[in-house]
């Protein structure tokens, strides 16, 4: 079978990391060229990753021979990228979130499905080897009927305070990964979120705002109860943990550490410190991911994180940013 | 100094254990006189235990030459006991709750300040010295500010159904222990409580009107959040543990286990289970509580739990109740 | 069935853990007379422990009315006593070692064999929860054929020089523990052992002769190699795993801590130290183990560490000890 | 800088390990040529990697415009390529062991030295970032003065008992990199070797008269003792780990597991397996090793594990052989 021909679009943090990916650790691909509004940078990742070409607009890269995009801009491009990678027949897999506002997100599906190409959304986390555990677990039956989850996710640093501002704010950005994490890890869907929400990190996060520091409680169809806790800064790093408790029993995924010693001391024993952030710890599940976007597309298989699904993971966060304006439990039907 | 003189009441499960921890656990205390209206069950304890006294009534315990009671009978005893042996001089150590009822602690608490006596609550786990270590370490600012407290405390097996009407629910009567360890760890009031509740683990504790599977956010006077999560049946034992997360760093307090060992064969490493329940995994924290109190005493210090920590914790279980009910937060002030 | 009446002779640091277990830990028995030439220390030890008579010679305890002595005298002293006391037709519980020399061990085990009385050797490794759980999963075959055993065993400090030149050595001292525990959970007898020793701690134990380093390698009967690792100062705590590997799996019994807490800050995370020493980490074992001594001569069942036990692992130190001489491996029929 | 120009000689389990760490995993390095006996196989490695030219001999390969060779041909081929390829000018990077015998070794690094290039050994465990981990600790004197190490070496199967006869035994073969790996992490040479095994895993290992379980005592110059656990078949996986204790503290590697998941269920509770061999365990260790190798090389600078290194470990498991064979300890001046 033909290697998949894609092109990537957007060279920050997170393309870089898709770029890499796919130049280093996906088999079947191969990367036809790159976009960035700031050429430099797309001129550098190609020459020094081997790509045959630079985009100069995003419409030339939809004139490329190739057949995906690899979306990584900001989030107020998405839909409008989707959209029109979709009108160009090209496949797509969008970082997320599609975008803030239901609305967009639905045209963008609206016109995925009339082109009749696949939209896959960049929800990592599920395929994390540890996650994936969890999930098979619940999915088996092992811990009997799933009755709490919990979730504990904390950066290791806030973004800028100017960024927080523009993001759609901490749920949409951040938790968002938790919210579908969640759907994805107890394969039933959200019905109702309280959220908790304050600035406890960096008041200007507060004051553009914001919230940094968060508990967020989620009622799933399945009758279980799922909850979330949230900080923009933990000091000793990128705090990931996950717990599915059932009728039959309770899988815990714990955090990865840099390595596993342990010293011994006069005042205590030390161990080593967590991952430091999402690029280390997420390594081995952004390789997964693009492997399965990449295998998706060449088999003509569904892809395992759709538009729908992209949809879904806006709309909790959407109400969890209602419930902390309104101090009550909010219905996803009501946004 | 003399050892100090008392009575143990109520010779049910949890009385045989203040009994035991008495007798063979705690300096400094003679165990006087034992009542129970089981009159068989006291004159079993008094003789296998060398006490050289059986109550008749309460009222003859109290006339009895102890310098303090043990109050181990029902809940709804609680108050009334609380009242005559306040009266009767008496330095009263009671089992939680004090009552169902905010009027009837504080007809309690009146009466003990009344009386110049002292009224220490059975609050245990406050006593384990896993839990100190937390409490220690966010009190001299190990952790910086606090911002998440997160409290899992799940029991292996529920109680009858018919024990679950009776008791005034799982928030009284289990999770009352949770919202006395978070006021305690936390250094801080809890100011709003939101709970969501369900019966997953017997439909029966559901019909009866009660739960048995809940998370429930705390907001704290500091700012903090807290978040607790329970359920009535952990098929692989009594899971109680706790994190405190702050802005310079957190504490994790693990279960505990039967023992130390690991095996590791060809389908995965396997450790011990947890401790089975709370006599197994308190027990130290039993034999630390009832040293607090009979010192306490003894030397004339106010003791660590008191009427009021008794009321508060009983104030967040009703504010989480009404909570349930009208699917909102609910603020302390309410109930 | 009537208590056992028993006397404890000698109060020095393991007279009094033994004496506080029989006193407060220990069902069935009664303290009636303890005796130690420092008469203060005995006076002291019967005051505060309501025992009712204090001796003023070892001979006038066998005079006493009891069933059994506990013997926590000094090793040079103990195999007179033992012998004494079996003549007198009492029962004996003697700390480890029972003598420095085969011959004196052989005298004392015929004169316990001759009066028809039982005695007990204080290995009270035997009876940790932890390493009766390596012993039973040896025995029940859970880990298949053995193959390995090591046993890693660090003292947090050494005792003074002095000690050291007048207590056998590190073999005889503390090794001797290993030794029996290496018996004990293989389930087999010890053959051929090279030790390989130095003195890196305190070069005064060295200059007298002495070790304080080791690494000793231990052939069994069921052709399993063992091997043993010894320090007399780990800065961290007292050092005692055990691991045995065999056809169908591996039990690893780690350390106990003083609690459960992990703190994560900036530098890494940080767990609780080890016990301090053996007062600590063995308490529980100290009391199963002379539960174990009471109910086998109420019982008239065999104690669980025969004197032969006691002579082994005395035969297999000294074993030990020529090694290091010789540079050599040396077969236990050579002591 | 160029990017340095390799060939990889002999494409088994190891050569393949070693040519898809270079082709995917390895910076500033090109494949040019591969050459294997069995010709098909370097064919379908050259069309899968892309790798320009196949050799159709040795010698042929040593006419290319490669800078290095990198030799995964079986043990018995190693010195006389490394002297091959030293006459030919190529650097090297030469599998372990170098030979069976010093005396070959010794030809082997007097030919690299008169050429001028240089000879790196293929030690892949030194450059795991765990260990490296514990290298560090020591050598910046975290632990203090060293006493006591330990390493665990446990294969998950044994190889066929045929290659078991010619690999020179399991001393030369597999725990050749535990004696390189104690060198490596405690920074002193061993100056004698008590070496007891035998053969428990598989009767035809020790028909063919080699061993397949053992414990190696090693004396180091600088006063410390090691001890070496070997087995040829865990059962429940590759088992790696290593301590080393010092005046200071301890530093313990444990080993890695397939994810970090722990299941509580009413048996107890079950973690992860460990990795089922070196290609897991030592996947990123590889990756390092041959980074290593490459930047030596093209930056002119010494390489990390020279023949010298691949000189002793040879002779340490040489002594621990004749240590067996005769039953005593064996000084390494005597091999």
């Amino acid at each position: 079978m033909r290697n998949l021909r894609v092109a990537v679009v957007g060279l920050g943090r997170i393309g870089k990391v898709h770029l890499e990916t796919l130049l280093r650790r996906t088999a079947g691909v191969e990367v036809i060229s790159v976009w960035d509004p700031r050429s430099a940078k797309a001129e550098e990742a190609a020459r020094s990753g081997g790509i045959p070409s630079v985009g100069k607009s995003f419409s030339e890269i939809l004139e490329a021979d190739v057949d995906a995009v690899i979306l990584c801009s900001p989030t107020d491009t998405h839909t409008e990228y989707v959209i029109a990678a979709a009108r160009a027949g090209k496949h797509i897999f969008c970082e997320k979130p599609l975008a803030l506002s239901l609305a967009e997100i639905r045209d963008a599906i609206a016109a995925v499905e009339a082109a009749g190409v696949q939209l896959m959304v960049g929800y990592n986390r599920r395929f994390d080897p540890n996650h994936s555990k969890a999930r098979q677990m619940v999915e088996t039956g092992k811990i009997g009927a799933p009755h709490l989850l919990k979730i504990t996710s904390r950066d290791p640093a806030p973004p800028p305070p100017e960024y927080c501002a523009v993001s759609g704010g901490m749920f949409l950005d951040m938790t968002i990964h938790d919210f579908d994490l969640a759907r994805y890890v107890m394969g039933s869907e959200v019905k109702e979120v309280f959220a908790r929400a304050t600035s406890l990190v960096d008041e200007r996060i507060g004051q553009s705002g914001d919230v940094d520091t968060a508990v967020i409680t989620l009622d799933f169809e399945n009758g279980a109860i799922g909850v979330i806790d949230n900080s923009r800064r933990a000091v000793y790093g990128y705090d990931q943990r996950l717990e599915v408790f059932g009728s039959a029993g309770m899988v815990q995924i714990d955090n990865t550490r840099h390595d596993t010693h342990e010293f011994f001391g006069a005042e205590g024993t030390q161990r080593a410190l967590l991952h430091d952030f999402f690029m280390d710890r997420y390594r081995e599940a952004f390789a997964v991911e693009m492997g399965a976007f990449v295998e998706s597309i060449r088999m003509g298989r569904e892809v395992p994180v759709t538009g729908h699904d992209g949809l879904l993971s806006v709309a909790i966060a959407l109400a969890a940013k209602k419930s902390v304006a309104d101090n009550r439990p909010v219905h996803i039907d009501e946004v």
